[in-house]
């Protein structure tokens, strides 16, 4: 029997959905606890993150309700550590590969696309930036993809795919919706942008990627979108 | 025999110094090789890493000159990609414990390290930002620190003292001699800030990590000195 696993979570958050998908691609059970950040539940600092952020798992320990955590688990926060977390409970997987160069090309994928999507993404989401280096950072990872293969890195799905699309389909909500605290129409511009010939490569690997089942049964897009316009366009449902 | 491994560093990076210390906790046999960043070689960029960074590891392929680099090889980037690699390659070392919770307490204290000190360290080196940060990230670091407990993280030395112990060698560099785009005194100021009761349980730490040989082999105070005034008080030696 492996030790209970419960991922606390918040369904608009990227971050959060990263780690769920990890748990869905290991086939890892799991008991997710939705927590919502914008009336966050007393316990929640107290018992699971001091620092209030999802994604947390709580590993091992008494199988507990989620909303009365064990102090006898561990508590695991930081999605890219979560994602190499269950990588490590799930070697099987092929969340990572067995080769260590395969596992740096992983990790580097990683690395990149906090750096060159992540960041200038919610930096244009903010309204801090043009989406000037959200295309420049997209180029760059598109740099690292092969035509040839179905995924980022190797000839399996790895957390380098779990890693970037939650990020994606949140950029392609903001191209489709214009939602941000950018000037008005920048992202359908940007979405534009995305549509020409330049990012059709990356563009193909997101298609594929969009239609994995760790994807789409983790993602409501309604739920995003309702969550985006309240946060990074200051409009409250 | 293991496959070659070159190491591309720079004496005054920390990024370099902290792949370096990794390679001597492992024992593994490598090649080191000094870039010199303010006058890079010409075949740096198109052989080795593009981006034109240290530190690059190249791996496996035929045992050359470092200066004439084969394709053949594996090249890797990114200091922490770096390090996972190190502790990859070398499963007996320690350098990453076995215990899925153990290695994720790793990760997230490298994560820290990323976020609540070297982040803020620069942004103070660059005069961009006061040394509040600084103080509140390491405050951060400390409490992740076990007083009854040599290192970072549990019983034995891992990569997570690896990445933090560079940063902190040149932190103290900074305050002991104030060098930085900081208003003159402030490098003194925040040293005076560290050595008091406030900061004793992570000052201690850091002094039993500067005795460690992997450090001293690595650390050449005098050439750090030399390229922090070169770039961050922009005086040409």
């Amino acid at each position: 029997m492996p030790e209970q696993l419960t991922l606390y979570l918040y369904k608009a958050s990227p971050y959060s959905q990263k780690a769920e998908m990890a748990l869905l691609e290991a086939n890892a059970p799991y008991k997710g606890y939705q927590v919502d950040l914008f009336n966050k539940p007393e316990w929640f600092a107290g018992k699971v993150n001091p620092i209030g952020k999802v994604p947390v798992v709580t590993y091992g320990g008494p199988d507990v309700d989620p909303e009365d955590p064990s102090p006898l688990s561990a508590k695991i926060a930081e999605s890219n550590v979560i994602l190499e977390f269950v990588a490590d409970l799930y070697p099987d997987s092929g969340l990572l590969p067995k080769d260590p160069v395969l596992r740096a090309n992983v990790r580097f994928f990683i690395d990149a696309t906090t750096k060159h999507v992540q960041e200038p993404f919610f930096a244009f989401l903010r309204g801090l930036e043009s989406y000037e280096n959200v295309l420049k950072g997209i180029e760059f990872i598109q740099g690292l993809l092969d035509e040839s293969r179905e995924f980022a890195v190797g000839d399996h799905y790895t957390i380098a795919d779990t890693c970037i699309i939650p990020h994606i389909a949140r950029l392609k909500i903001v191209t489709e919706n214009d939602i941000g605290k950018f000037p008005v129409g920048m992202g359908y511009k940007l979405g534009e942008e995305l549509k020409g010939p330049k990012f059709a490569k990356f563009m193909k690997y997101v298609e594929r990627m969009l239609e994995r089942p760790s994807f789409k049964q983790t993602h409501d897009e309604g739920f995003v979108i309702t969550a985006f316009k309240r946060v990074f366009a200051g409009r409250v449902q």
